[in-house]
């Protein structure tokens, strides 16, 4: 039997002691946001040191970070002419709260059904699990056919602060041919897909202040200027009546979509009916000329994310507020940048704020659009793979969402990122009840395996 | 010596312990708005009705609404023919946050300079213990001359939900002649004012909401509608380029200035650098055409109050957000009302508001302007009393604000109100280091003394 075979095997033959450990790992309430949680991430770090050390790695290390550490570890196949893949994780989860809305406890997981319920079973413990289960089931059939080096992060859902320092001081250690994300998912659990492209990020924060103090609205409304008022206007000019941006440039850059890229969006089974289940919108609503999935992962957009001013309380308080302050975050595509889209939303606030208000543009986030190339052996393989197990071509899609670790891999270390995941889109990702499908799980590792073996073909 | 002179003797000798028993009543913190905060209402409710006590008052009573209680007696002069006024006052005071910008604790009240620093100084505690100490004063040096009843509400800073149905249902036990209501204030320290209009105020919070959940703004941006952008640019459409409110039919009803008014108006020393300084804003802005007095007392406004939506702590949180929220209100002049406004409001969302979301107008206030005949003896008492205390006529001016018991006792009771009080615009009302200048409040007790004689002159 080849040893392909013999792997395959191996892990139908191992399912459930793959599930155990896998909520093992989910008990650990590794959650990166809250400074009260630091013991429990230390504890998922050191979980991943031990299965690592069983997977027979090398430089095993826990490497600190200013905030969480990183877990390094590598597995040399004993060719140094094989390539070498960095696997990509990140065992830190979003919070559980609101505790009230899940069914069972977020860090007691619990299968229902098809899925198995906990804070972090698809974003991404379940990922990183299935990688690790689909490298073990190799060994056990035999040599392990490529280079592998590991990099568990605790800090992606907090924005990753020092993933890109870390990489930056340690690329030589990370050098590598490719990276294996296997923090996207599938459109669903019977379409296998390949995601070779992610929209950018750039996020700000505006304040506006007006006055000195909050001022009472009845003595003085009427001459002076609400930044309240004037945040709002600001905002609503920043997009017309068919949802364009108007910020001057905004769309410059931005590639138009290849024809070939339309064709293959089309066939994607994205339609109105499935934005409107997987959102819960009363009605959908976009710029004016793409379709659905076109809008949702090849456009830029341009959505506040947080508002404040003035007085939130239950009741009324009559303020003129001193003070108004939105998040305004742009979705960028290829070949947006940046700075200068934060160049273009300072000179379009310069040109409409009025002389009673003074204001300040925070940068928390800048990170362009990302591609995949189809043609590398990395992206071929896991087709191949995708397509051995699920019986059908994958489908080839660009996601709305940033990964910004791909980004750095890229321009940092030279290695093009493949991203997979086999989490679906109604898993509650950052939701109560986050779940993962385990049928889709258990192909999952079955692709993994497939994809390894594919890489020496 | 007659009484006159040995009560404002009285007053003068004893400003000291006026003070103390003002710092008393101001380190309770009855903020009305907060639930937790109803043992300190009802603790200054009982320490007014100790303090009515020794005035020597009868029938004190603590009369329960439906929420804070309001505090009432009465001071029989023994003449009945003499005018009875109805002494108004509330003892609740507005929220203090954010206390960080406080300079001293908002509760502790502190002298620092000539000023008085505490929540409630000038708003309006240090206006009743003004009334209660001419009272005294007067007390000390024989008779009482007129004959007093006393209304003191906790709900005011809330928009006194009670007090109009209290006054409804008291109408025999609350009837007077005129009321005195000190919750007015100066134009400046050397500038006796009594003012004879105040606008009215509709206040509404706006509810918007879109999906069921916040959405990852990556994964669904660009097909899913964002309620604080959609807020945002309701909010921005209520008002043009030139500050004037859009809402339909707003102004429909606003009564022109007489030109005597304006006349008067334009002998107020409050111009372009009056408003500036009041206000420590870096320009004034408001509806072309008007004057800055006239656009702060005579001309109705829009203001937002409070905003609200999604992610506003440190940082950036990629959602869009599932609901967003706007407190509204604006100042109303003779003759629009609060009901026809607020279908105005709710017209104006129907008629912009996209299918992708559902709304909610909840109204918080509604009550209309309101207007005091300057021929009443009561007017004529406190312009004499002023005259005296400050050695100059005083002006006559309408106010920017609202107070609806004004209204109330009008249409209610029939009593025209006569307003006065000793706060001065830089006092910070409902901001961070509210204060009162202590010279200008000793020039009150005074003033208010020869008030009540005049009264029988």
């Amino acid at each position: 039997m080849p040893s392909r075979t013999q792997a395959i095997h191996f892990a139908h033959q191992n399912q459930t002691r793959f599930l155990d450990e896998m909520k093992d790992l989910l008990s650990i309430p590794s959650i990166s946001t809250d400074p009260e949680r630091i013991p429990d991430i230390q504890q998922a770090a050191e979980w991943l040191m031990a299965e690592l050390k069983k997977r027979q790695c090398t430089n095993i290390q826990l490497m600190q970070t200013p905030k969480h550490p990183i877990v390094f570890a590598e597995l040399n196949c004993g060719d140094a002419s094989r390539p070498t893949v960095l696997v990509y994780g990140h065992y830190d989860v979003q919070p559980a709260d609101p505790l009230e809305l899940w069914q069972s406890a977020p860090f007691s997981p619990e299968i229902r059904g098809e899925h198995i319920f906990a804070r972090g079973a698809s974003d991404m413990k379940g990922q990183i699990i299935a990688c690790l289960k689909a490298i073990e089931s190799i060994q056990a059939a035999g040599e392990f056919p490529v280079n592998l080096k590991f990099l568990f992060e605790g800090e992606e859902e907090i924005g990753s602060p020092n993933l890109e320092p870390f990489i930056r001081s340690h690329v030589e250690l990370l050098k590598s041919d490719m990276a294996l994300n296997p923090d996207s998912g599938m459109i669903a659990a019977d379409i296998p897909t390949v995601v070779y492209g992610l929209r950018g990020l750039a996020y700000f924060e505006i304040r506006l202040r007006g006055q000195a103090t909050d001022l009472h609205s009845g003595l003085w409304g009427g001459v002076v200027e609400n930044p309240a008022n004037v945040l709002a206007s600001l905002i609503a000019g920043m997009k017309d009546a068919d949802h364009r941006v108007t910020l001057p440039g905004f769309y410059d850059r931005v590639r138009p979509l290849a024809e070939k890229e339309k064709v293959e969006m089309s066939r994607l089974p994205m339609d109105e009916a499935y934005y409107l289940q997987s959102t819960g919108a009363l009605a959908l609503a976009g710029e004016k000329g793409y379709s659905w999935v076109e809008l949702a992962s090849t456009r830029p957009t341009l959505d506040v994310n947080g508002l404040y001013s003035g007085f939130t309380g239950e009741g009324s308080k009559t303020v003129i507020p001193c003070y108004a302050m939105a998040k305004v975050s742009m979705r960028l595509v290829p070949d947006q940048d940046p700075e200068e889209i934060r160049q273009s939303l300072v000179k379009y606030i310069e040109a409409h704020i009025p002389a009673t208000m003074t204001y300040e543009v925070v940068v928390h986030a800048g990170n362009p659009a990302s591609f995949t190339d189809l043609n590398t052996p990395g992206v071929k393989a896991l087709e191949a793979a995708l397509a051995t197990v699920y019986g059908k071509q994958p489908v080839f899609k660009r996601e709305g969402g940033s990964i910004p670790v791909v980004l750095h891999m890229k321009r940092l270390l030279g290695a093009e990122s493949i991203l997979t995941g086999f989490g679906l889109p109604d898993d509650n990702l950052h939701a109560p009840n986050e779940h993962l499908n385990l049928p889709n799980w258990f192909r999952g590792i079955d692709t993994l395996i497939h994809f390894f073996y594919n890489l020496v073909k």
